[in-house]
């Protein structure tokens, strides 16, 4: 183990910005106040030009000293190992994340974001994926009525990852959901959520300047 | 920590029989040698009478002693940290081995299931995710190409979660893919992985001689 690199892309189209999946791992730091260094790939050639880091020709990865990681949950999971305040360390808490980390992987994300993709391919907010997502949102919501936060009655990794299911902007829309509502905006309104936000911005923003100035 | 209960469901109909997702706890317990009760829910009113347990009213969920979890992916990889034989207990070892579980979860089966369910939907297998999962899945045989395991050249519930993923029928018949269909052919042929297969089969064929003779 040694020191935190992040790996993103060196540009995005202003679509994605603010949604680039390094923000899990650039928030997840912050909440636990470990240092680290963002690097780059280009954009140009994405798909097939770190296919030795990440087999799918996506960002974010990550080094940890030498150790190679991808998979923005696996990184956020990694990350937790080294601080109490992403996971309790009891085994309860620690099951308990790590059960609602693949929940919002495994069973709200396996569905909201095919759906998306299918949305804003031309096939629109009605799709063969709504009833679907409309039935994992509304049993959701029941559980954040019930509770402030996923696990252990404070912040965790599994709040991170959901909330950053949940805040996509299509996502956010889907329903009535108040008690979903106000969960995403507690996770996001987090000083940690607010500085990998805006990091994640400037660093894209920076890009555009370079790119003007060539 | 104490025994360890797998719940599924008392009976489904025969078409997921041999898919449920307590597969995956049998199947790792099996390799781990872990030994374990199974109980059931019923399946009349299975999407509402344990929301308790599985906010999403589904199946397998587990009992470690008191400690209760639900997806199966979080359940394996808690199996996992009771035996080295299903996670490598080196830092970097146990790092891709949960990397390669999120992939399976959050990068194949997140695009391979949508595809699926529009597919048994009435959509066909040429429908809106077709291209993403061609994709994803020629990225992973390139990976599969070069290794017989996915992690520490040796059988982890990495290896467990993405043969589960891919072993489906639908997706299994998906292009040409000879590295993955060995990939899958070698999972399967694991002892472990044909005793839970063939016990989850016992399972629900015992409920269906119940319901004959009641």
């Amino acid at each position: 183990m040694g020191e935190l690199t992040l790996w993103t892309a060196d540009w995005v189209p202003k679509g994605p910005r603010g949604f680039v999946r390094d923000l899990r791992l650039r928030w997840a730091c912050e909440e636990a106040g470990l240092a680290y260094t963002v690097r780059t790939v280009p954009f140009e050639g994405i798909h097939t030009n770190h296919l030795d880091r990440q087999p799918y020709g996506q960002v974010p990865f990550l080094n940890d000293g030498d150790l190679e990681i991808f998979e923005s949950g696996a990184c956020v999971l990694h990350l937790a190992k080294k601080s109490e305040k992403l996971m309790p360390r009891d085994p309860a808490g620690e099951a308990h994340t790590l059960q609602w980390v693949i929940s919002a992987l495994n069973s709200i994300e396996m569905v909201t974001v095919p759906w998306w993709f299918l949305k804003v391919s031309g096939q629109g907010a009605d799709n063969g994926l709504t009833g679907w997502v409309s039935s994992r949102l509304a049993h959701l919501e029941q559980v954040l009525t019930e509770r402030e936060w996923l696990v252990a009655g404070r912040f965790t990794v599994a709040d991170l990852l959901m909330a950053d299911v949940l805040r996509v902007r299509d996502v956010r829309a889907f329903g009535h959901r108040p008690a979903t509502e106000a969960f995403v905006a507690r996770a996001t309104e987090r000083p940690a959520f607010k500085k990998a936000y805006a990091d994640q911005l400037a660093h894209f923003a920076a890009a555009d300047a370079k790119r003007a100035s060539r």
